[in-house]
């Protein structure tokens, strides 16, 4: 099968071996995947991740890995005792495939060099894990709910208190749609800023109270004026040097901030001004299979919208350039797409 | 009367105009006043905790500032309107002068250029926040209430749950009262770590179920097989640059780390070991004033006894060099006494 593969910090179209579902595992045939940030930082910072990173273990970089892992497949092929799936079904599922002998029980989809990820034509999931995607979720739409279930992640950790006022810094996927989940929640208001225009153009589409550019505007002072008080709960959704403490000069006494955004080198803090507002830092990753599925739910029952988000879909031989494009803020979330 | 000056960085023994008591205030005379790990810094750092806390805001350091904020004093004369406080009553409280004219209607006692802190002969006391201190509580015990609250307020914001397994970084003044109160709280092992001797012969006296020196031992691996599990709570009571990144470097998932000490200068952190283990940062000051007065209480009722920790007293002419000296870990706390 055809699959974009990551050896160093090279990405080539190669053909690779086809897997071979094992006990408890489907072969599913690959009909959207989207492009992860997490995967263009894994491309240009693996060395680091992985150390760093104990989910990441079996991923070999000089063997190559297949990356992708926000998928929706199409089942092709039950693995010994998996029953209740057919050929055919429209599946998604968190990026785990259960591996009894693996050292943790399970690898990674897309961060393995054992088993590709849905950068590529066929990928394996575990039946159990398996969620029906209803038919009128697009191909495209479908393969967001695993950021969809990042976002949920973070607005839950946050803890939600009546009287929040949040602030989301950042207006890639994982930034739009935690706005999206905290309007669904109730917050009355959110506030998005974000340097790039067309992000700040899907942010005020997709329902922010308040959009800003932080580069020509002050974010603090703008928004107690429009909500009516500071931003007491801050999403850093952006994950470079110097967001966490730009969050924390921002916050008011008590202030709680939700770190999303995944900053991939050593950064620096003052933490007297953390002290003295006695903020709350909480830090998330991923989410839970509760999580997830309860994503897929909302997107079946448009309580969450994540359609706007999807600038571009792109074929496996367009992939390894959208790769090297991401950075252009007129694309979001950008999804390979086969044809179906 | 006879203070301590502090004016730029230099520390002096002076006559300062004696203060008057202004309606709703007190004068007292300081009977014990303890040396608080903040004044250190503070002689040090003013000008970065000027920029960065609010509450210094009435200290100008040309004009020189009367530090002192732990203290117990005895009431010499009530100012207009004071009902119920007589010559003679010995007294503490949360180090806030109440002065309706002021910017934020208060002056917090110790960091003020108008009003004398308790390194002097003489205090105002707010006679709303008073506190009667029992006869049975020697002064130098009495003047520990307030890093005793300290201690107590950690302790609440890390909201305690019943698996805890609690982590002490620093086995300095608030340190060793985090432990205390830990105790106090019922939580089963409560590890200390502190590279000093002394400081760790303290923690043992205490009750510390295990007392490691972090430059001798890896802590963290030594306290699970101790405490049969990690340190998911850490208290991070040394104020010192690379403190946080060792806690979170400690922590497992899902780990609670609270920051006690304060660090005065930009520290660096590596976020993506946070992020994986979905750490919580909580960062605390100060106290509440029903922390305040449960602290008192807990020292009068001997649940909490601090008197360890008082290794020696001095007199005012040999508080400047007591400064000099404290960062000898052979000293604890060091409580300025005047004679009775």
């Amino acid at each position: 099968m055809r699959a974009m593969v990551l050896r160093g910090r090279d990405l080539t179209v190669e053909d690779v071996a086809m897997p071979a579902p094992g006990p408890g595992q489907v072969l599913a045939r690959v009909r959207a995947c989207g492009i992860c940030g997490s995967d263009l930082h894994y491309a240009r910072f693996a060395a680091d991740m992985q150390r760093d990173s104990g989910v990441l273990r079996n991923a070999d970089l000089g063997r190559g890995v297949v990356m992708g892992h926000e998928f929706v497949a199409e089942v092709v092929e039950a693995g010994p005792g998996v029953e209740g799936w057919r050929a055919g079904d429209r599946v998604t599922s968190v990026p785990t495939l259960v591996v009894p002998e693996a050292p943790r029980g399970m690898h990674s989809i897309g961060y393995s060099s054992d088993y590709p990820g849905a950068y590529g034509e066929y990928v394996l999931m575990s039946a159990m894990l398996l969620l029906r995607v209803p038919n009128h979720i697009p191909d495209r739409i479908a393969a967001t709910t695993e950021p969809t279930a990042v976002a949920l992640h973070a607005v839950r950790e946050a803890k939600l208190q009546a009287d929040d006022r949040a602030l989301v810094m950042g207006a890639g996927p994982i930034g739009l749609l935690t706005l999206l989940w905290l309007k669904r929640e109730g917050v009355k208001h959110v506030t998005v800023s974000d340097p790039a225009e067309p992000r700040r153009v899907l942010a005020t589409k997709l329902g922010a109270d308040l959009v800003l550019d932080p580069a020509a505007e002050d974010v603090a002072t703008r928004m107690t004026e429009a909500a009516g008080g500071p931003a007491n709960l801050i999403f850093e959704c952006v994950g470079v040097e110097g967001t966490i403490q730009q969050a924390m000069d921002m916050a008011p006494a008590r202030g709680r901030i939700v770190v999303v955004g995944v900053c991939m080198l050593e950064d620096r803090i003052r933490p007297l001004v953390a002290i003295n507002k006695q903020l709350n830092l909480q830090f998330v990753l991923g989410y839970t299979r509760e999580e997830y599925q309860e994503a897929l739910e909302a997107i079946a029952d448009r309580s969450i919208d994540p359609s706007p988000l999807v600038t571009r879909t792109v074929s496996l031989d367009e992939l390894p350039d959208a790769f090297a494009s991401l950075s252009d803020p007129r694309d979001c979330k950008v999804v390979l797409e086969f044809e179906a």
